[in-house]
């Protein structure tokens, strides 16, 4: 265990060294030169460790130890490469480093796997760039249907279509695999904690219970565009003033239901300091400890919307750009984890998240668990998102405790 | 004058070919390619009426009737061609066209001027681009020094030095030239109103009595980048509340005051659906009757939004883009422009406005008076800026007076 730190840090290193933004952070978004050096990176690390790489059919990348057409159900742990703009390095990567090593010391250990097990890193997680999260994991699982978003334009006004065939990924031979899913006997995502639910406990992993219900909504107001100076306040049809309301309405609705929401993305147009703008689009993401609360929020935000764009002769447009209900991870799977991680000595707690992951995306289809590693800011998404490199190593000893426990146990997977 | 209309419309539609954006309206932001065709549409039609063409140290275009060495103090007419994204066909190009239309009437008629006599096109008078509104005609006044802001960046980018050679205008050669100002006698600038005073009105054409005072101000907003849905409301520092104040303020101190605010113009980092951002930017555009008024609108929305940011832990500065103060047109010239008209039986109206513009940005240096030309609506700085072809020519017609006599009168001008 001594060195399993220096080892760590070279590997986590090794994908960091990939999208550094010159404005701060990281910037690897899906289907981009950085994403495409991210993957290539993923295939180099598998290939060390001699595992065997291939493309699923979500555009995501299996590594696999024991092939999967070995003898039951495949163990499957792993995250995504992608990241927000100017995001952290944890966020993903942490999920899919972690996974690296872990089957890097098992194997040097000497540890033969009774099953297919492999290293899995997700397409286009963060929907960043084309505002479809969990890409990848859900054209996998079906839930997401790829032909009814090939036509999507990023913020430059490429097509997703045209992203993904120059990120050498065939958009029409796209969809789901219920097969490859069904081998799955247990799928287990490491990921940096995103809260401060470990920050100041013992213990610097958590067994994730579950995720809470969220969606994207976006908001289209339409207004009159003017001259800022000539034009008399009761002659405005001015759509800022909705989304102030938006922006207000998001944070007390969000406080009244126990959840939270943000307007965190805008488009003003024609966005000029001397116009009144003739529409502004905002995007809410929205996520409720239940779907009554996440209701409850987006009713109360839309009604204050919807009032003061009626007061100022503004239109209004909302549309649901992505909505996912609550998600409670495998009950079996999770006490299997939590009683292995506590015989190895392993103090853990038990950690519902408010963020989307791949994890939930495949948990309608797969036995899925979650492993989270402390963050004592809770900063995510951010340059400054921080995971202490003790606590990343004690995350791959229990990814390592887990993968052994799945994998070479003769009790059955699912 | 029955052919007087089809006259102008085929001036105004050679400079409206200029510049059609495909989003709508017309976009002609300074020193770009549309630019460029515009100011060799203009050396085109001043070419074909005979007019010698030169660009001044402000890069703006000044095409002679009678040379500017011939004796006295010239007449000096004209606006700007520029536009603000997706702005109308009138703002600026009516001024233009019009004074080409009324040159080219005169000397139809067998006018010969007593005194020198030009139209000239402004550079850069939205500001749309580099958010240096009356770019041209203060670096020739000498109320902005340009050798300060030649390293602005425009959304993209792109130096103001560089967009400035690129549109071949030397920007070391730039600066005020006080001998060209000293030798106009008179600066009228006909131009469409952008506000109903003259809706419902008799008059066509109205005789501007001067300019409100107004400023443009930049606000950051510094926050925290965090994961949107993990990070509990009071760990926050959402940037984005204290944009909701500034905001909602512009429009409760404007109305206060009896001024006018807005903020049109919003930039937000990351600027993703799932980021609560770390930073905003937002551009105050505030008018106000006099300087005290306008004092107070900005004081009333800088408390505001100080409130809200120090109640959320988001970092604010503060700073001034530009400020004019209040500009009353020159009351003999004034008085003079409006006898004229009299006399020539076109019935006027006196009117303010709350728009920026060239002849406000002159009026310290020479006598300076504005005709504006009535828009049923009063939208301006959008697509559906209008202006009836009947009125525009009765602009046409009133200019002519007002030119005729001002440059063949023996009334010393000035």
């Amino acid at each position: 265990m001594t060195d399993a730190a220096p080892r760590f840090r070279d590997c986590f290193d090794g994908l960091a060294a990939i999208g550094r933004d010159p404005a701060g952070g990281w910037t690897r978004l899906a289907w981009t030169a950085e994403d495409r050096a991210a993957r290539e990176w993923f295939a180099a690390e598998a290939a060390t460790r001699g595992l065997a790489v291939e493309v699923d059919s979500g555009g995501n990348q299996w590594a696999w130890w024991r092939p999967r057409d070995a003898a039951g159900p495949a163990v499957v742990t792993g995250s995504h490469a992608d990241t927000v703009p100017r995001g952290g390095a944890f966020d993903g990567a942490l999920g899919i480093v972690s996974a690296l090593c872990a089957v890097s010391e098992l194997r040097a250990a000497g540890v033969t796997p009774g099953r297919p097990v492999a290293v899995v890193s997700f397409a286009d997680e963060e929907g960043a760039r084309f505002n479809l999260p969990t890409f990848g994991s859900r054209v996998l699982a079906g839930t997401l249907d790829a032909a009814t978003v090939l036509d999507r334009r990023d913020g430059d006004g490429a097509r997703l279509a045209d992203a993904l065939v120059g990120a050498g990924v065939d958009p029409s031979a796209m969809g789901p695999d219920p097969e490859r899913l069904a081998a799955v006997g247990a799928f287990v995502e490491l990921h940096v904690e995103q809260g401060r639910g470990l920050a100041g406990t013992d213990a610097a992993v958590a067994v994730g219970t579950g995720i809470w219900p969220h969606g994207r909504w976006r908001l289209d107001l339409g207004g009159e565009a003017n001259h800022a100076g000539t034009t008399g306040l009761a002659d405005r049809r001015d759509p800022t003033l909705a989304l102030a309301a938006a922006i207000t309405a998001a944070r007390g609705a969000a406080h009244e239901a126990g959840g939270v929401a943000t307007v965190g993305r805008i488009s003003v147009v024609p966005n000029a300091t001397n116009s009144v703008p003739a529409r502004v689009s905002a995007w809410l993401d929205a996520r409720g400890p239940d779907d009554a609360a996440l209701d409850t929020i987006l009713g109360r935000w839309s009604a204050s919307v919807d009032e003061v764009a009626a007061a100022n002769g503004v239109s209004v447009e909302l549309s649901v750009e992505s909505r996912s209900g609550a998600v409670l991870f495998d009950r079996s799977l999770r006490e299997r984890v939590t009683a292995g991680l506590d015989d190895a000595g392993v103090a853990t707690v038990a950690l519902p998240t408010a963020a989307g992951h791949d994890a939930g995306a495949l948990a309608a289809a797969v036995p899925t668990a979650m492993l989270f590693v402390r963050n004592p800011t809770g900063v995510s998404h951010s340059p400054a998102e921080h995971a202490d490199t003790a606590d990343c190593v004690a995350g791959v000893a229990a990814l390592r405790v887990v993968l052994q426990s799945l994998a070479c146990s003769s009790a059955a997977l699912a």
